[in-house]
């Protein structure tokens, strides 16, 4: 089969890999339909230290069962299922609490072990914890919006509950990619009213304020903390979304945070600490958030998926082929692309 | 009057000062009858520069109004009240909020400006909302924990409510300082039922085992956070109360929490970020709590120990006389003092 595999810094080829089977009897094999390239994926792209062996990409896929194990319950041959960007057992500890991305048995797409999700197809580890049936056809009209719940609208709604976004709470999204658009769509959705935008590209912009956004901030560092009081009666925001992971973007975000306010941190960080931790006491902020849960967050969110009350799917501004998959980086590198989705 | 004023390094002397007179009409002027040296004295008291002004020092203190100003209305000479150690005007948006340590027209006792809780006597400012009436008298039994309700009571409680302590949760506590004890008696009071103490002092251990704790922990570093996972499965504690502010003992509260797990912060920070923002980020770990609004505490706290329910006053390990602080100040810093009361 083919598959999306990373070799280093700048080099994503889309090439043969053996075929994805079963091994476990809990496996399922999936032939992928959908999948998207993420923001995170950009990480490696710019720092990747080169590997022969090379890394299987991809977390966030749509597609058809193929074949089960014998142990697999939940779907059957011919479901077409989403899976989250990280698979778990559905039963330990962590999984009950609706944490599944610290599940006791559970893992992440990708790397040298594993198939990534920008591949014809995928050996599905736990099936039964891991997948989640779709109501609707491969082709469905809605399956842009169906494939953010693999993680991008997941991750923007979970910045959104780590920062206790809510009625009567001032929400600032620091980020315009995939993820702090979405971090604008569940703000909304959980009811605040005033929403700031943090960003400077004015595609993603017009997308925010359609999306609920109210105000924009295109300054950056002291200034946007300086607009952001401004916007504020200078007091800050109750919930800053943290959406980007720089060092930078944390400092931004902690300090247009309101004194009791909360962070809601989900751009994998990119240094080994969280500055400003003197302020920050002293104004008792909470910083909160991690790797989503969407695997508890696909069935909250599905039906306003279905039923057309948010529309993630349109931060996908470019569709490809698999072969399409290295421009698709490049574009998004290059900020030609807010998301690139892959059509099988 | 006499104070004590702080002038540098192991520098503590008590020595007339101005007397405490009404300024504003919002004020009240205290005679204290009941303070005490807290911990976060001791970090000026081993690193402060010298000053020829020096630094008044208390923010802890229960005393008898002696006078107040023609706009103050909810307290009247005579009245015994117990002040939080921020002062607060209990009318802005903060204060109705609960965190009254944001107080928009608030601040902090002692320094240059303001008297300090350890002297004769107080300038209370904004006195309707800062202080609180008690219904007994000042050489009442319960004076100890009452005392408690300015400063490590309320602190205790913050941390644990900022970790999310409740019923179900394993709560670990860093620090067996006053703050951490008081921890101890929030946890339990919160529901906790396994509560596991890291401190390797006997007296103070023994004393967390009275109000609750159910276990002990006496290794450090990473030898402390196997031993926490050896008594939680593996798994860690669902709340930590950091309890002490230096960077190791973060890095302690932050290894031994559980993912999902939240860590509450009361001990003022002595580096200038929260390490291991990887980690803690990949385990959806929370990082909450700052200074504690305890005049929003004292209210909630107050029946509990006017009915006997909690006994933080038992951290009180020694009492001296005004001029006997200097040697308080030695006796806490040398660990030969769990906390020292000063009565007037």
């Amino acid at each position: 089969m083919r598959a999306t595999v990373m070799y280093g810094v700048h080099d994503v080829r889309v090439q043969n890999v053996p075929d994805a089977r079963l091994v476990e009897p809990t496996d399922a094999l999936i032939a992928v339909t959908r999948a998207c390239i993420c923001g995170s994926d950009l990480w490696p792209y710019n720092s990747m230290e080169h590997s022969d062996a090379g890394r299987r990409m991809g977390h966030e896929f749509i597609g058809r069962v193929e074949a089960i194990g014998s142990a697999v319950r939940n779907v059957k041959k011919g479901d077409l299922v989403v899976a989250p960007f990280a698979w778990s057992d559905g039963t330990c500890e962590f999984c009950h609490e609706g944490l599944q991305t610290s599940c006791l048995h559970g893992g992440f797409w990708g790397g040298t072990k594993i198939d990534g999700g920008q591949g014809e197809a995928v050996r599905v580890p736990l099936a039964d914890g891991t997948l989640v049936v779709l109501p609707v056809g491969p082709d469905h009209a809605l399956m842009p919006s169906l494939l953010t719940l693999t993680d991008v609208m997941g991750t923007g709604h979970h910045a959104a509950r780590a920062a206790k976004a809510g009625p009567g709470r001032t929400v600032a999204v620091v980020g315009d990619g995939a993820v702090g658009l979405c971090g604008v769509i569940a703000a909304r959705r959980l009811g605040a009213e005033q929403i700031i935008m943090l960003g400077r590209h004015p595609d993603r912009i017009a997308l925010a304020r359609e999306f609920g956004a109210t105000d924009v901030v295109s300054e950056r560092g002291d200034a946007a903390i300086e607009r952001v009081r401004e916007l504020t009666r200078g007091l800050g925001a109750h919930s800053v979304l943290e959406c980007v992971g720089h060092g930078e973007s944390m400092l931004t975000a902690l300090g247009i945070a309101r004194a009791g306010g909360a962070v809601g941190r989900v751009g994998v960080p990119q240094e080994g600490s969280i500055p400003t931790a003197i302020p920050t006491f002293f104004r008792n902020i909470t910083i909160a958030g991690g790797p989503a849960p969407v695997r508890a967050y696909i069935e909250e969110l599905l039906p306003d998926v279905l039923e057309g009350r948010i529309q993630p799917g349109r931060v996908f501004d470019q569709v490809t082929t698999l072969d399409g998959v290295p421009d698709g980086y490049r574009a998004m590198n290059e900020r030609k692309s807010i998301k690139v989705m892959i059509k099988f």
